[in-house]
């Protein structure tokens, strides 16, 4: 049972953009209904969708703002794709209000459909390249089945998760950290948990946000703001949580990212800040991958989070 | 307030694509992270998206399933562009338990990437088209901003109505229609509120899976199921309310869309069917535009709308 105060969505943030001199066209919306479509006017790009769950009993002030990751949208956190609640209920659950985002291109927030806008083209993901990325086992083993020993993603239920995914940008980074901003300008001050390419935009988002932020909690960060962003004013105010999952020494492009993780929480520290790298297995949660909000620990993890935001921020 | 036994999403349906003989290309996640990315493998797409919301207090056995129009996602139902709750609110207040469909290629359901698969491109829309097409007024007084004396759309909120526009696809009519038909197999038999683009989808997907439906209201539906798929079998089982806002005789292509109507209705009875043209006027929502669940009474309409399937379904 969920006992709502309230939910919902809004959109906020985008741009015009302004297209003349185009023919128009003859379009059938179905069968039936043709109409004249005029490609030129004001086209509306770049805003943000999200959707908001407040509980009736809001044990903490501060709302929790989700932010997913790379060719995912905010379904990410509502379900695991063997159908358990996902973060979004847990930390509904423990009295946090939350709001989640469909950043820029991605899911409700729609995308640019205006040629020459965006440059390059949207790219999916196979099964086989999240094997690999999100360190379910092996790149050689994936054929094979054969995931690294101990890990607890869902994988019977692969499948389920391939049809979360979505087409993706690779050149969008910019507008989506603007759409991270107006959403939490929007929200007000909060506590940003994001991960993945989420990770290196919220984190962006957040230091040029600063007032807006309460914690931020990056879930394996693919990137993170230059080091120039980096200063008391704009990571002092508040606490950092930088999550690894296991089987880091596994992949190159992991044990790369860890670095710059350490790294990063380095200069928040020595900017005055105030940063944690925690490796979950360090906390108790073996086999975590990086898709940890999904795991079969997941819930579990949600708890040991809650407890960081609630002794924390 | 509002007291859910439960809330979550699915995703459903959808095929597999496969694509090789690609070359590799290196793609950069953030600034931090590149990945050499492989366009070869099998690529799901035409996957549905579905958020559910059941009551606890639920009151009529059967769910309501709604779909959204053109270039708009489940999002229309979620909330005004003026902020007040939509129909989705509405209905889970009357006790009915909600299902809204993000179809194929919209919103969370992501859309296909693989070149060649879909015909033609996503074509976006402004202001100026949505003015006319949803008869806010006259397509000569959308610069001055001159609205239909009467009308009830929240025309100050039209920026943020904007926001909620995504393009769209004008060839996977065939691919959404399967998609909703696998999302009501997935929920059981349903009760389908369908608008606009979605009232064509939504009313092809009902005759090609009648014992999944119990009820079928098609809101201003820009196309109809071809006459020989009207059989008993197909549409005999279960009422059709087919709804008219206001304003029609103003507009050609929604005169002619209440003819097409009013033909479907006929041609259902004479299968034995059991179909009720409404003109919302007449039943005194006066004013009422295409987007008539976002207009000011928008509340009241789904009051109505409500009272019908309680009666009829």
């Amino acid at each position: 049972m969920y006992a709502l105060k309230d939910f919902g969505s809004f959109h906020v943030g985008g741009r015009m953009v302004e297209v003349s001199g185009q023919s128009t066209e003859t379009l059938r919306f179905s069968a039936n209904m043709a109409y004249e479509h005029d490609p030129n006017g004001a086209f509306l790009i770049e805003q943000v969708y999200v959707q908001y769950f407040i509980p009736v009993e809001q044990r903490h002030k501060t709302p929790l703002v989700l932010l997913h990751g790379g060719g995912l949208t905010g379904a990410c956190w509502e379900t695991t794709p063997d159908g358990r609640p996902g973060w979004l209920h847990a930390f509904l659950r423990q009295g946090f209000a939350v709001y989640v985002i469909d950043n820029v291109e991605r899911g409700r927030s729609g995308f640019c459909a205006v040629e020459g806008i965006w440059q390059g083209k949207p790219v999916g993901r196979t099964q086989a390249e999240a094997w690999d990325l999100f360190r379910f086992g092996r790149q050689a083993d994936f054929t094979a089945n054969k995931p690294y020993p101990g890990q607890r993603f869902p994988l019977h239920a692969l499948e389920a998760f391939q049809r979360q995914f979505v087409p993706r940008w690779t050149s969008t980074s910019p507008a989506q950290i603007r759409g991270v901003g107006a959403a939490l300008r929007k929200i007000g001050p909060s506590v940003l948990i994001c991960h993945s390419q989420g990770g290196y935009l919220g984190s962006c988002a957040a230091v040029e946000n600063p007032d807006m932020i309460r914690g931020v909690i990056c879930c394996e960060a693919s990137g993170w703001p230059a080091s120039e962003a980096i200063t008391a004013e704009t990571v002092g105010g508040w606490p950092w949580l930088l999550l690894l999952g296991d089987f880091i020494t596994e992949s190159e492009r992991w044990s790369q990212a860890k670095t710059d993780t350490a790294a990063f929480g380095e200069r928040v520290n020595a900017a005055g800040g105030k940063a944690e790298l925690v490796e979950l297995p360090d906390v108790g949660f073996a086999g975590a991958t990086h898709m940890f909000m999904m795991d079969t620990h997941s819930t579990e993890i949600a708890g040991w989070v809650g407890d960081w935001v609630r002794g924390n921020c």
